[in-house]
C-alpha cells in the first residue's frame, strides 16, 4: 500500500515535470536523408586542465535526432565547473572516475564532515556527491547545475549526448550551458571575450554583495572577470570533500527512493551482467527506464554494445526512437536503409565517429577483424528494436504462408528463412557456416 | 494489489512510449481556415488484388488536423504485404472479413499448428493472428510491422487514419510506409521504378545471406526486384495459417493483459451496444481508450454515427481535438462556424466524402432523406464533445438569467430556450414537430 | 484500495486529455532574447460594463514564453458573456469578487431552485456555480464555455494568462475566443463588423429554430445581430441564480472528487497560509498540481509573492519552466541574466506591468520602498526554482573546495560565501547588516 502510494507521488512528480510542453521548431523536412556521414567532431575548444569537443550540431542527422553530441577530456585533478544545461544530458564515461555532484534545488546537504576531519581544521556539510567509473552513464535533468571532477590517473573521456528536443527545454532548439562560475571560453570563440561570462557576471556587484552578505572582494569572485583556465581547471592539490569510500552500487527498485536520494547513475560497462550474451557473437546490455526510473523522467534511453569479430547484429529498425551511435572501439561496417529500399549509408564506423540512425530505418552491422564496441543513445525511454532475422524477429513471427507468398518462395525456402537462424540477436556467420 | 501492479506497469510501458516527444514542424496558422470542401480521394495506386486510394494529404484541412486519410480495397484472397509505418493508424473496416498479423518484437509465437495438421505436412508457428470484420477499429502502433489478408467473399474496404502529428512519429511530418517484401509502387509513382523497393533492397545480398543463413537465391527473393504484382498480392489456392475458429471478441477491461496480448482490435459497429440512442433520431458509439486501453499509446479516439432520415444532431464543439469525419453511406447537410461566427463548411457530404472539423469550431449535422451514416476519428484518446441543445448542453447548464441578460430575452423565451428540446444528443425535428 | 483505484482513474482521465499532442511552431530561436522590456497593455477593447486590455502577443517574450496576456474590468452587475477558447486560462482575481459558471460536457444540474423560489416564481436548474474573490486563482480547461459575473461592490480586475502553446490545444498559435452570445467587439476592431458574431451567427436560422425547438423570434436572439453592448454587458436588477451563500473554500486532497465536482479555484493571496514566510523579507504562496490537481490538466502553476521594503529575493533560475510575472502593487528592482553573463533586463518594474523570464535566466528582485507585490505565471505544473544564495541554494549545497577552486578563493572566503546568508529564499539586506 505504502509502496504503491509512493509510485503513484513518483509518477505524479515525474508527470509534473514531462508533461510541460513548450515544442520547438524544427524545419520541415529533417529526416529526408539521401546520405547519412560518419562524422567526427569538428571544433575543440581548450581549458587549463582538459578540453571539449563538438560534433557539428547543424548536420542533417543531428537535426533530424534532435540533439547534439559533446565529448570532454578531463585531466587527472581537472575540475569541470559547475554550470547548467537547458536540456537533459546523458554522459558516459568511456574512460578514467571521479566524482560529480548534481545540485538539487530543496535537498539537504547529506553529507557531512567528521568530527576528526573538523578538528584538523577541514569543516564542511554539503549535498550527496556521486562517484563515477568507466562505463557509467550519468543522468542529469534539465536546469540541473552540475561539476564534474577527475580523482583518477588517467584523463577522462565522457561522451554526451544533449537532447535539445526534450520537451522538459522550452528555451532554445540549441543547448546552452549557463556556467555558475569561470569565465569560460565558448564554442565558436577564439578567446574569451565580452559576453563568454558566467551567471554572476550580469548582476550588479553591490547586489551580489548584500545578497550573500560577503565583502566586495569575496562577490567580485563570483563574477570572475579575470579568470583565464576556462571550464576545466586545475585543482593543486587535489579536491577534498566529503565522501564515502568507492564502492560499486547495487541494485535499485526505484520505489523506495524519494527525489532527493535518486539514482542518476548506472554501470552498463559490465560483461558480467549484459542483457543478451552470445558467446560466438557478443553482447548488449540496455538502460531504459524500467532499470533506472530517472530515465523516465528525461525520456532517453541508451544501449553498450560489443561484436566479436567478424559478428554481426541481426537487421533491425527502432519502432519509435531516434538511435545516436558512437563507436568506442574498433570499428564495423554499418548499412542503413530508407523507405525507399535504398542505402543511405553503406560504410566503415570508426573509433570515435558518430552515425545516427533514422526512427524505422533498417541496419545492418557487421564487426570488423578486431571487433567493435559501440555506446547508443535512443530518443525514447523505453525504445523498442525490431530484428529481422532469429528467433525474436517479424520474419519469425510471420506464418510460412505469408512469407511464401510474399517473397514468392517455395514452402522449403520459406521454412529456411524463418527457421535457419535461431540465435536471437547476434550471430557469428563464420562459426556457422 | 497485484491487479494495481499491473496497472502500474502499465501505466509506465504506455508512458515510456508515449512520452517520447520530437514534435514535427507546422506551418504557420494552419487552423486559420477560410473555407473547408468535402473530399474525395485524388490518387489511386493499383496492385495484383486490389488498390489505395489517396486524400491529399497536402490540403489544408488535413494540415490542421495533423493527419492523413486513405482507403483500402482487398480483393478476395489478396493479402497486403508485410510493412511498418513511422505514424500510428486507426483502421476501420468499412466491408469485408479477414484477419491480420501485428508482429510485436519479443513476443511469443503463440499460434501453433495441430498434430494432425504437421502430420499433413504443413507444421507452423507464429505470432497470434487477428480476426477482422465490417465494423471493426484497428489500432497499429507507430512501427509496428503488419499484414493483412482477407479471406471472406466480398472486397474488404478499409478506412486509415495516419496520425502524423502524434508525438510517437519522430520521423517526418508525413507517413512514410517500409514494406518488408515487394517491390511496390509508391503514390505518385507510374511504374514500379528504383528507388520503389522494400527494405531489403538496401542490403548486400551476401551479407542477408548470412544473416539468414541462406543460400543466396532464397536471400534474392527477400529483395524482390522483379515482383510486378504491388502492395496487395493475389493468394492463388488460399492463405494457410494457424488459427482458431472465427468468434466475435467480448469484453476486456484492459487490467488481465500484458503488452503482448494486448487488444487492437473493437467492433463499433454493433446497433445492440451503441453509447447513445434514440429510435428517432440514430445511434452513437464512441470508441476511447476507457474503452481500448491501446488508444491511451497511441492518442486518438473514434466515433461511429448514423442518423436516420431528416434527423438532427444536437450543435456541439469538441472541446479538445480534431474530428476528421468519413460518411460511410448516405449523406449530410453540415454547417461548420468558426470564432467569428462564419460559416466555413455549408454544404453536403456525401458517401466516401471526408470533412475535418477543426478543434472547437462549431458543428450541426443534418442527415438527408435516406439517412447518413459516418466515421469519425479524433486526435485524442479521450477526446470531449460540448453540445449546445439538449440535456447535457452548455445552454441547459446556465441559469436562466444568464440567458436572459447574455441573449436579451425574456424569461419565458430563456426558459424555452433551456427546456423544449429535452433529449440529449440526436433530435427528429420532423418527429417532434 | 478504493481510493488507489479512484487515483489510478483520476491519472487515466487526465492522461486522456494531457497527452494528446499536436505542437505549433514556434518561430525559430524565440528565446533568444538580447533585450526584455517591462510591458504595459497596448489595446483595450470596450464593452458596456467594463473592458478588457491586451498585452502584445507578438512581442517576443511572450513569443518565447508561448503565452498570451489580457486583463479583465468588469463593472458592479457586470456579466461577462459566455465564450470558450483554445487553450487554458489562468485567472488570478486582482480586485473584486462575483461568481461564475464554468459548463462541464455531461455534468448534471446540481443547483436547483427551493420551493419557495419556485413559489416566487422563480424555477431554475443549472449546473454548480463558483463564487471567488480577491486572491482566487481560476482554472478554466481549453474548449470549456465559461461566463462571470460581478456581484460585489467594487470593479472586478482579472489578469489572465492564455497558454497558447499548452499541448491541448492544437487549433492556433494564438488564443481564439469562441463566443456562444452576443456579437463582441474584437482586439483589433474599431467597430462591431461582419465577421464578429457569436458562433450561432454561422448557423442557418431555420435550423436553430428546429434544434431548439423554439420560435424564430427566439432564435434568432441567439444569433443576436444587432447587439452592441460588447463582451461585458450590465445586468439592471442584478443576476437571480441559484446558489448557496458565500464562504471560503476548506481544503480539498484531489481524491474524493470526480471530475464534475473538481476544485477550478484556489485562494493564494492568504499571509496566514504563505509556503514562504520571513517577517523580515516577505512571503509567498505557490500554487501546483500537488495543491489543486486540476493544473496537472493544464500543465501550469502559479506564485503569489510579496516583498517587504528593500527586501530582497535570492538569485534564482527556474530549472523548467518559464515564469511570467505581473506586479500588483508597488514595484521592485529585476536583473535578469542570460547564459552570457549579460543582463537582458536591469530596470524597475511598476505596478500593471509585466515581464518574462526565460528559462534557466537567472533573476534577482529588489523591491524598492513601498514593497512589492507580483503574481507570476509558470509553464510547468510543478516548477521548479534552484536558488543560488541562501540554506537551500546551489552554492550551499557544493563542497568548500570546488568554490575555493571554481572562484579561485581562499577557504574563508568559499566558507562565508556559503554561509553567512542563512535564509532561505528572501533577505532584508537592511536589517542584517
Amino acid at each position: 500500500m505504502s509502496i504503491l502510494s509512493l509510485s503513484l507521488a513518483f509518477l505524479l512528480l515525474f508527470h509534473g515535470t514531462c508533461l510541460a510542453l513548450r515544442p520547438f521548431q524544427q524545419t520541415q523536412n529533417q529526416c529526408q536523408i539521401q546520405r547519412i556521414n560518419a562524422l567526427e567532431p569538428n571544433e575543440r575548444v581548450e581549458a587549463e586542465a582538459g578540453f571539449t569537443e563538438f560534433f557539428d550540431s547543424g548536420d542533417q542527422q543531428f537535426q533530424c535526432a534532435g540533439v547534439e553530441v559533446i565529448r570532454h577530456h578531463i585531466q587527472p585533478q581537472g575540475l569541470m565547473l559547475p554550470s547548467y544545461i537547458n536540456t537533459p544530458l546523458m554522459v558516459y564515461i568511456l574512460q578514467g572516475r571521479g566524482y560529480q555532484g548534481i545540485m538539487l534545488p530543496g535537498c539537504p546537504e547529506t553529507f557531512q564532515s567528521s568530527q576528526q576531519a573538523e578538528e584538523r581544521g577541514f569543516q564542511d556539510r554539503h549535498q550527496k556527491i556521486r562517484h563515477f567509473r568507466e562505463g557509467d552513464m550519468i543522468i542529469i535533468p534539465a536546469g540541473a547545475a552540475h561539476w564534474m571532477y577527475n580523482d583518477g590517473q588517467e584523463e577522462i573521456v565522457a561522451i554526451v549526448m544533449l537532447d535539445s528536443t526534450n520537451e522538459v527545454n522550452q528555451l532554445d532548439q540549441f543547448h546552452r550551458r549557463f556556467f555558475l562560475a569561470g569565465n569560460p571560453k565558448r564554442s565558436g570563440q577564439e578567446t574569451p571575450e565580452e559576453g563568454s561570462g558566467n551567471i554572476f557576471r550580469g548582476f550588479d556587484l553591490q547586489m551580489l554583495s548584500e545578497v550573500f552578505h560577503v565583502d566586495q572582494e569575496t562577490a567580485s569572485k563570483l563574477q570572475s572577470p579575470d579568470d583565464t583556465r576556462g571550464h576545466i581547471v586545475m585543482v593543486e592539490r587535489g579536491l577534498q570533500v566529503v565522501r564515502p569510500p568507492i564502492r560499486i552500487q547495487g541494485p535499485a527498485n526505484g520505489l523506495e527512493e524519494t527525489f532527493c536520494s535518486a539514482r542518476f547513475t548506472a554501470n552498463i560497462n559490465d560483461v558480467s551482467r549484459p542483457d543478451f550474451f552470445n558467446p560466438e557473437a557478443g553482447w548488449t546490455t540496455y538502460l531504459n527506464s524500467f532499470k533506472l526510473p530517472i530515465l523516465q523522467m528525461v525520456q532517453l534511453s541508451a544501449e553498450r554494445g560489443v561484436l566479436y569479430n567478424n559478428a554481426v547484429m541481426s537487421p533491425y529498425w527502432m519502432t519509435n526512437a531516434h538511435e545516436i551511435i558512437h563507436v568506442t572501439r574498433g570499428n564495423m561496417r554499418m548499412q542503413i536503409v530508407n523507405n525507399e529500399g535504398q542505402a543511405v549509408f553503406d560504410d566503415m564506423i570508426q573509433e570515435g565517429q558518430v552515425v545516427v540512425v533514422p526512427q524505422n530505418f533498417a541496419v545492418i552491422k557487421q564487426a570488423q577483424e578486431q571487433g567493435c564496441r559501440w555506446i547508443s543513445f535512443r530518443t525514447n525511454d523505453n525504445a523498442m528494436m525490431s530484428t529481422l532475422a532469429g528467433r525474436t524477429s517479424a520474419i519469425k513471427a510471420m506464418p510460412v504462408s505469408v512469407l511464401m507468398n510474399a517473397y514468392q518462395m517455395s514452402p522449403e525456402q520459406a521454412r529456411s528463412l524463418k527457421n535457419n537462424r535461431m540465435e536471437t540477436m547476434m550471430f557469428n556467420p563464420r562459426s556457422r557456416y
